[in-house]
């Protein structure tokens, strides 16, 4: 059995603190059972009352008779501990916790979170919440829920099950996704998370064999590994997860560390995270409600290109826009679509991708021209997806066109999504049509674009995953045996800063190529410079120095030995000048690098996710605008291929202004090397970068030309 | 009589062309007219039929007795410039034409467009279209239209008037938007926009007592300046343009050309121009229909601070994360406020901005502990706006919370807006208490931040608007002597490009400083030299010469006489072996500028919009980025300002990594001048350079190193 099956499929359900009173969440559970007609056994818990709702009181858990996997708790926090521990005595092995007062409280209710999880963890019992709203099975009407949980709509059964760590915000996603048809399984609510993580929720859903599309909001997670296992699981299993995240910026993240106090990393590692598990990220509610409506079709796209038909120019235009922004393409059709088009189409139609028929069409009268017209761009082999422009189009153009289309959807894989300014009011037959042959209708071109282009990123994810096992490719199991890398290295027990040479030698190791340096003493002789390739850079050496071209601590462009004399000289006094504590390990003399790209590489660990690399370009501008993008360590080239697609500055790679184009083959691979770094040392590793790393013209490689480590 | 006052108030309509044929526009304007109850007169047009829709059919316009103010005319194209002489003749003053078949169809169909609009000048008559649904005067019940136009819904009359250059995509709009309760006065789709303009139509909605709010959709105007105008009487008068745009990118222009055949210049002038005009731009159908409810309660706010309080920490966390994308700030709150609210609200509630009352209310029972709360906020005076998260609340507490803001905003002059999931089925009571206040409800928190961001920005543009005359400023009035100027600078009879000496001279007149260089014969002698600021840059001087340092025609850093010398002669040699051709006017030796940021200024002149200031970083990663920043010629320092901060790597001219912050002030009082020298040449002047504006720090102003005009 899988884990929480008795939780999502209880067979009687418990509630410890009922009441008689609608206000409380220990009477809106026994209410909502009831109203409902849960066909599983209901056990309030009150010693003071014979009966609530129509259901026979208990004194006590002890009590219960018959099969019961969940206690629902409804007590002031204090309490909640002891019921567990009579949970586990009477074989009850869930318990959902509804109230607050726990962690997002303060110390006092932190205090009284930890006990209760030492208890679930003592007693192997495991709950969810506190601080949440509950879970319902939908299918089963099994209702461990109060407040917006219990209250209208009733939702309609369905494949999507969700998971929400706010429930008040998340339930008005799910009433919206009802109200826009949308069935559902199962929503749990998981509020401070202190046991069952929505990862685990997510991996249970994965499980379910009534589970199609998982849908979840999300403020933090505490470990991030184990969140994006489940992702990498559901994207496996062909369940995708649709995802709305909150707490991303400044003031959201105040916001929701009021909220819940889950904890939130940077957001930068959160989006990375996603894209590599194929999580389908949405940044508001309808977003979401299209995107799980467009799931449903159980359709995904082979690519990005789009083939756009409808009456509305202004709405293709609208489309075109917003494909341009989110990657979507408008191929030029095939010829024997364009020639199938001109056969059937009105005069003074546009005939060119997209096709406008112009207003007041389709008609019926029309017999199946429209029909061969629609069928030869789904068919076109340059199409991934059809988008259907309805805009304004009347009851019966919508009724006819709604027919039209489900006959196409039928003898087509590809996916299909309309348009249509028309509300079920307006249209009835035709959207009823639609739904009935699960095509999607949304209420823009924007929205239409967006979800397609979600689509099809979903579906490349998809493919990738497949490809590579995961995303992860062999990297992941590469074997490294550390303990012989950082000896060979010279670093095996240093803890703290390494200075350049060590810091170079360790990526070495690993095998992204650095420099070839020649490490000098502090006051070397004509000798030492025997064989430099001059013109060099003098650099000083020490794991003190951070930063040290701000205090003189790097000359470029020496042309000889006695240059470099003299250039040793100055540097080792103007550095001992400037900073007297530091401790100088000697003088680095490197060669130029003319010509290349200057990016810079950097690896974070974590709190949440582990080791995560970060690249981006060099140069105050990037900076500034933080033209950086990240993956979660470790990852394959392709994967580093994305990231380097991601940078907003990625024409640059390219070359403009004359520039060559720069050596991205050896950069996707430096990358994936460096995650593999990330991942093996993760135990040792604190922080690395490398600044820059320099991308040379292509075929020519890339080479480290400085690098710093900070092991523990 | 305001200029279209007839059009849009029709007395008679008449329709050419008239049919009884439900598909054909002439029948579906008659039978609109009918069921609609339009009291004016109404003349169908067809010499074959005795009558169509209980209407008498007339042979001919001629025929048409009492007041007649529109024909509509639903003829194939090369038919429609006789009827417009048939209307002068009768004195009918406008016509609508509704087919298509003219400029959008090819270069017959434009020649027959050319003719229609010859006759419309010949005869005075102006006429809507052509390729449009025409006009409805939704009060008046006055038809003037086919298709989409005349279709259920049937709208509500309201104070918003409507012009769209897609009807199809347009009228999808105006339904959702009548779908969620709102009410329209006029809707014109202007089509091909022949003769009237979507600028024209804006300026009659603003001497039209009955509008309050425009609605727009467009894809390009012929005449920006006239637009801006229009918009600009539109900020002026308080009426705000909510507009969408399309037709922005590559692919988008592509289909919207091929759909009303309507210019489209560059987006990023139109944005210009909006921002300029105080013109509320949105992305999206949702977008358009929350502003046009957020404006009809007729509040703006004082500035971008929101109070933020409601039930569900999660949509307060989704509400955050979009405020911060949208540069509204969540403002700690005055003493007092925090004082009430721990007073009045729950244990466990969240009592800093944004409040968080938890789940389950407000309720009643609580007395007017709530009300005390939601006041405190409202009328604290760090809070231009308040934003409610009622979320997933449920009937009753919406009903309860609908009342209390209700009463709220009754004494309050401060923009409320609410967040709730729940629409009109699962809250009908609190939905129409909120309805009947004015408080607009949108269904999710990034919406109401985006809403809330639109109103604090359009609230600034009229501000500024009040302030600088239209945000202008005196920069339009200063009165220049265009030829004494170009005399003055010794170019007056010039045409084609300017060398660097004489484009600076140009600049220098309009008070952009310039790097003090002198001018220097092709060889020149020590002599020449004398009191030259060494180091100095050394530069080429000929109009023929666009990218001098490509072909050798700069040389940096030349310490001394002698050197110049060399490098003069080494240059001349160098820039006649590349070019030719090129005449050469002799050499600029150019003081040095060190720790400036580099910036770059151009000047084109926009087909639509004429001369247009573009701003953005030097560099090759800023070119790759795009960060550059419009402006519409001429403008104040103030917009000059917004221009600078318009840019993303903003943060660079506040000094980052230790360098110190530049003469933002200066920079902003240059560009001011650029506007006015672009506006007051734009007959003359077809492009300017002004690359590198070097940009020193605070208080040691801006330096122009480089500048090239071009001259017609």
């Amino acid at each position: 059995m899988a884990a929480f099956e008795r939780l999502l499929e209880p067979r009687g359900i418990a509630v410890v603190g009922a009441s008689i009173e609608p206000s409380r969440p220990g009477n809106q559970t026994l209410v909502a059972l009831k109203e409902n007609g849960y066909a599983g056994g209901v056990y309030p818990v009150n010693p003071k009352y014979p009966e609530i709702a129509g259901y026979r009181c208990l004194g006590s858990l002890a009590q219960v008779e018959g099969d019961c996997d969940i206690a629902v708790v409804a007590l002031p926090a204090p309490q909640v501990a002891g019921v567990l521990r009579e949970c586990a005595a009477r074989g009850i092995g869930h318990a959902v916790v509804l109230g607050g007062g726990f962690r997002e409280a303060g110390p006092g209710g932190a205090a009284l979170e930890g006990e209760l999880l030492a208890t679930a963890r003592a007693t192997g019992v495991r709950f969810i919440g506190p601080n949440c709203l509950g879970l319902v099975n939908v299918q089963a009407r099994a209702y461990a829920a109060w407040g917006s949980l219990t209250r209208p709509p009733r939702l309609a059964p369905g494949p999507v099950s969700v998971v929400l760590q706010s429930a008040s915000f998340g339930m008005s996603l799910v009433i919206q996704a009802a109200q826009a048809g949308i069935g559902f399984r199962h929503v749990v609510t998981s509020g401070n998370e202190a046991d069952v993580s929505t990862a685990e929720i997510i991996d249970a859903y994965v499980d379910d064999p009534g589970t199609r599309v998982i849908l979840s909001y999300l403020e933090g997670v505490a470990d991030g590994r184990r969140f994006m296992a489940a992702a990498r699981r559901a994207l496996a299993a062909g369940k995708p997860l649709v995802l709305i995240k909150a707490g991303n910026t400044e003031q959201g993240r105040r916001a929701a560390q009021s909220h819940t106090a889950n904890m939130t990393d940077e957001y930068d590692v959160y989006r990375a995270a996603f894209r590599q598990c194929g999580v389908i990220e949405v940044d508001d509610v309808q977003a979401a409600v299209d995107m799980v409506a467009c799931l449903l079709g159980g359709r995904l796209p082979a690519g990005n290109r789009v083939g756009v038909i409808g009456g509305s120019g202004g709405a293709a235009a609208m489309f075109s826009d917003q494909a341009d922004l989110c990657g979507l393409v408008l191929p030029a059709f095939a010829p024997a679509t364009a020639e199938a088009l001109k056969d059937s189409l009105p005069a003074l139609s546009v005939l060119r991708n997209p096709v406008d028929y112009t207003a007041g069409f389709p008609r019926q009268q029309d017999g199946l021209d429209f029909e061969r017209a629609f069928r030869a761009v789904i068919d076109d082999p340059q199409v991934d997806q059809l988008a259907v422009m309805f805009a304004a189009a009347g009851r019966r153009q919508v009724a006819y066109g709604g027919e039209l289309l489900a006959r196409l959807v039928a003898s087509s894989s590809k996916p299909l999504v309309v348009f249509s300014g028309m509300d079920e009011a307006l249209a009835p037959e035709g959207l009823a049509t639609l739904r009935a042959a699960g095509v999607p209708v949304l209420s823009s071109p924007k929205r239409v674009a967006l979800a397609m282009a979600r689509l099809a990123a979903h579906a490349g994810a998809r493919r990738a995953a497949a490809a590579s096992g995961g995303g992860v490719g062999a990297a992941a199991d590469e074997p490294v045996d550390v303990g012989a890398v950082l000896h060979d290295a010279g670093i095996d027990g240093r803890a703290g800063a390494l200075d350049e040479a060590a810091s170079k030698r360790l990526a070495s190791a690993f095998g992204i190529p650095v420099t070839a340096d020649r490490l000098l003493p502090l006051a070397p002789s004509l000798a030492d410079c025997d064989g430099l390739p001059f013109p060099v850079v003098l650099k000083i050496v020490s794991p003190d120095i951070a930063h040290k071209s701000d205090i003189g601590g790097v000359q470029l462009g020496i042309v000889g030995p006695q240059a470099l004399l003299d250039a040793a000289r100055r540097m080792v006094a103007e550095v001992r000048a400037a900073r007297l504590d530091a401790a100088l390990s000697g003088l680095l003399a490197a060669p130029m690098v003319d010509g290349a790209l200057e990016t810079l590489v950097g690896v974070v660990n974590d709190p949440g996710f582990g080791p995560v690399v970060a690249f981006g370009l060099g140069g105050v501008l990037a900076e500034v605008l933080h033209d950086v993008s990240y993956r979660v360590a470790p990852f394959d080239a392709a994967q580093a291929r994305s990231m380097i697609d991601e940078l907003r500055a990625r024409a640059l790679f390219d070359g403009v202004r004359g520039r060559p184009a720069v050596d991205v083959e050896a950069l996707a691979a430096a990358l994936a090397r460096v995650s593999v770094l990330a991942w093996s040392l993760r135990d040792r590793l604190v922080e690395m970068d490398i600044n820059p790393l320099l991308v040379r013209p292509v075929g020519q490689g890339v080479v480290a030309a400085d690098a710093l480590a900070v092991m523990r």
